[in-house]
């Protein structure tokens, strides 16, 4: 639990009431849709929708785009009443008075983008890896070329990660929030628990063996999302060098000899399961492990643990914003096994992202996502 | 969050406002899950949650169940405050208060309920074939074996079938609504207009090739429901025979001879896409068949109508209660293709009986919908 | 019926025995993978391995590939051992004494290069589109631009269609074999006997509804090919307008307003389930469509006819060599339904690729394809 | 590599060649009809074809059934040549002198009929889990209720597990071979060589995350073989107490706090991908691990082993006999991932079933499964 819980800037909305002017750029993406969508149908965003942005590129020189032509499934029965996806530019912002900023972007373009937004006065809520990491390895893992190193090594230290259910306060006066990755999500809010109830011996590892849905490849179509490499198969990536295992370091404070993570690519549209394998550090029974993983969500409502024995499959959660904890442990007493589930565009993306705008907002937290 | 939830009605629907107390039939199963779900969500439903009841069988000995073991995916946060799903018993919905009945039972069952549920003044929107013929046939397709053939018979020739977008003002004072099967109502939705508007030369006739997920199947393991039969699979069924047969039939006015139907069974959870081909009448402008497409659902809230060429798949209607309708024409102009999409639980069944609720009493025809 | 049965060409084993010296050009691909793993255990072809050669472009320059690399499903234990893919030269060829040359490339490669391949002496069974169609709407179709334009249309003259079930003996002495297309086969086998026996009454038209796996669609990856694209979706394509029609009407000996063929793509890998409806020109006993479907098929070893009533599905029929033929017929004796499955890699491409190759060589039919 | 080896019995055909006679009962099922398929096309079978036996239970009152009805896909052209499927009678085997029978049954028919088939002079090759387990443990996982338990004792000692690749010559001699379980299959094959040569530190434990395909869950429909239930899903079973446990304690010599092994059921019909974790007993070069496991399958044709960092898919290996196994190793050489595929009904059933009777006739061993 070394996660750093700096705070900057000033609440939008400190008194939990009224609206904001969103905007989101890159709707084009499947993360991207999924906030759109969730956007488009919040309680607290019925009086100004929110502003639909595109890639500031070559492309974007074809103006405004449809979002109902973009994803017919957001359409509504009169479509020619579609919101715009317009060019992005910092003026379309600005004359909106945009005061959150979602971005589905890749990491380069939100290092780029997000420096400029927070001089601007946004509040920004970043989709990428780009600041999810607070120890130098970022710019390793993440290739990045910063314009301004200083400001962006400011930022980045004030940056928070976007778990609610870890960082709520330090979220709610936020300005820049780093929305987790979510195989990372589906791991910590497993063993956050356990860890800080100091109920694991992490020095004999801890393994978190994690499947995810095709979706979480992005829309690329590239030789390994192409429906034939995906249908009936099942491959394992990333072993020993998956992106976010910094997360998983950095904010379970552990070394990366204490946990291993592997992904595997599962041949369904979305959801993650993760199985993690632990070493209880003495024997406990399991009305406590119980216990103590629901205590520590008590006031997150988007969190369902699940009782001794009652693993939660990912047609449980898929569709859903909730992550579902559930656990076994052998007979011995020995070992633990905890299984996690949830849905990467939503509880790993773009809800998790409408999750930190409630909270960043003084909202009910669960707002628009039940 | 501007909607408004004015509360006044005490009777069922007479101004069009206030909540109504609602119970639920048959919860375990595919169709009743997504009425669950759709019940607890909508607007409307909040003061009293609905009844939910199980079957009226030996199991019902059991006693009540949590509506969240059966369902997980339906759980909240608070997993101990699951709505209970109680053994059926008359005394439980009079007790309650039930003003409407949504049955999703076998349509033996439903066949069996109905005339007792009438007799103690309940409306009742029903899920299962039983009401939905009105022709003689009835008896022969869905073997009904009546205890009082007289009383069914009157009820019978009083249902109201449940498709709003045709019989909107009989279903809004019917106390029986049959709820229209989900094949039926993608090839009804689409041909309707173009048959009202004689488009068609019905002698040369129509086909309609159909295809749908296993969910319409049933919950039932059955050799036909295994993953291992359905998957990567596609089988044809019911040629000549469909039960859903007699609905085209009846709803759009067409003898045996003028359309073939045929389902198939595609390897995915949900969805219907329906292709339809029929020959024009007579030479007619393309932007006319839209134009007759559009003007038949101006105000029908949940059907998309798309412009000329631009087909719908089931992908755009999967978890929404839209049925989406395209077509193209031949370069010669004589021969018609309508592509018709919905997702068989929800605007082929659970969907659709909430859209019926709303319109019976009065309210908005897409709340809780959207 | 008006397929022309030309023949040129010597047949490379006029007796019916031995080994041929094979090629193939374009292994990367889907169909590209079945016939290398179809020609490798060939029983006829152990003598010496086929000779397999990838594109002659850029990528050419890195020199020979490991088979088995590119395709990791047809290694053999010894994964050292593996066949070499070797860039594309008309050198290679000839060295190796290549008698027939197998073409698994787009059409407009086929196009440049069969001339050249026939110039050399070598028998070509070519998988593309580019030879298939004899009349001039090919160009139309295809968009074809012809070095040698009077060259190309005598090639084209001389192209047997390679479906052995209708033109068995012209195949047995061809130079030029045009596999044909997935779709096509599919169709023409479940019609052409009916038609032959003039039991159909074309004029009231005829529907092919048709639904294809993805590998139809190829291996590059594109939007429609992403695996979020096609999982748990249906679409219909190219209505009114797919290239494959021409085969069909050529073949059958139809018109264009007597044929209507609309694809869909279907969530599975592999197979496609053509779903065809006729009228019936007279009251014809189901025996005699049965007797009419099996007496054509009797010395066609990979056609199942099914019983009346018992019809095919894509399962009955994945990776074999099959197309399984069935159908129903109305009660009143009208119209008649036709299910015709196969696998469009193998009786769709490969496998009838090296069907052409046993009936051009005077082998068994069925060899190395049970 | 504890592993008991007794052999008793005389091999049926010591020279290795000829043919022998071979029964199969249970075909009705997937393991069975893969057998059905492979034995038909055997090479040393075609002299003979198999006899296959359903079950002997009431149902078999109906006399014999069409094997081609049974199983479709299975079918010849010419489809009134069956093979049938007649009752199980222990006069028929003996009839048609019985050499080998193979038992695709539930474990408790297996049980009860194997001692009456060894008594009765028939090799056995049995593909239940009856006879797998040495120790004592047997009767507690499989509840077993033996009519003679000494006369099962005795047997269940001479049992040999049927995997070739341990046990090869035991199982040259044996009278009663235990075909292994598909998961244990897939996890004994990758540790078994480093295992042996006392690579990993076992103190540290070994994980084992296995995943399959539906197909391993059986042909009969239940809630959990239900396309819904599977599709677009997963989960975790069976943690800490699936059967195959005891097969790798066995196998392997381990003891039950050394290894933990949690199966997960994929949306897919068949294939087994298991990550394996384990820790390395001292650094070691990632050369040498590779050469380990090469020089194991040196002899070994159904075995792949990948080059390190080279992972197998489940895609490479579904609908063959080969096990794949692939591996990377950690920056700091201390721990090793291991990633085994096989097809859970060919190389974990039927194919491996086959495989046995090739080593049991002395014939090669891949005959009939390349």
């Amino acid at each position: 639990m070394a996660a750093v819980l700096e705070q900057i800037g000033q609440a939008v909305n400190p008194a939990g009431v009224g609206s904001v002017r969103t905007a989101v750029a890159g709707v084009s993406g499947y993360a991207g849709a999924e906030l759109a969508r969730l956007l488009l149908a919040h309680p607290r965003l019925q009086q100004e929708a929110p502003l639909f942005l595109g890639r500031m590129d070559a492309s974007s020189s074809a103006g405004a785009q449809s979002l109902y032509e973009m994803h017919p499934q957001l359409a509504r029965h009169d479509g020619a009443r579609s919101p715009e996806v317009v060019p992005f530019t910092w003026e379309q912002l600005q004359d909106r008075g945009t005061e959150v900023l979602f971005l589905a972007l890749p990491h380069e373009q939100s290092r780029e983008w997000v420096p400029e937004a927070v001089a601007r006065g946004m509040r920004v809520i970043d989709l990428s890896g780009a600041w999810r990491l607070h120890d130098p390895a970022n710019e390793a893992v993440y290739r990045l070329h910063d314009a301004d190193r200083d400001k962006a090594a400011s930022l980045q230290v004030g940056a928070v990660y976007g778990c609610p259910e870890l960082h709520r306060s330090a979220i709610e006066s936020a300005t820049l929030v780093a929305n987790p990755g979510c195989y990372a999500t589906s791991i910590i809010l497993a063993l956050a628990p356990l860890i800080q109830a100091v109920l694991l011996d992490l020095d004999r590892g801890i393994i978190a063996d994690a499947k995810s849905g095709v979706s979480g490849a992005g829309k690329a179509p590239t030789p390994k999302t192409h429906f034939m490499y995906a249908a009936d198969n099942l491959s394992a990536y990333g072993v020993f060098g998956h992106r976010h295992t910094g997360e998983l370091l950095e904010q379970l404070g552990l070394t990366a000899d204490q946990i291993q993570f592997t992904p595997h690519l599962l041949p369904i549209p979305r959801g993650i399961l993760s199985t993690i394998y632990a070493r209880l550090a003495q024997p406990v029974a399991i009305a406590e492990i119980e216990r103590v993983l629901r205590s520590f969500y008590t006031d997150s409502p988007m969190v369902r643990v699940r009782r001794a024995g009652d693993l939660p499959q990912i047609a449980h959660v898929a569709r859903t914003n909730y992550c579902d904890i559930g656990f076994e442990v052998s007979p011995d007493g020995k070992r633990l096994v905890l299984v996690s589930c949830l849905d990467n565009l939503l509880k790993g993306a773009a809800g998790q992202a409408v999750q930190n705008l409630n909270v960043m907002c003084g909202w009910s937290e669960s707002e628009g996502l039940l």
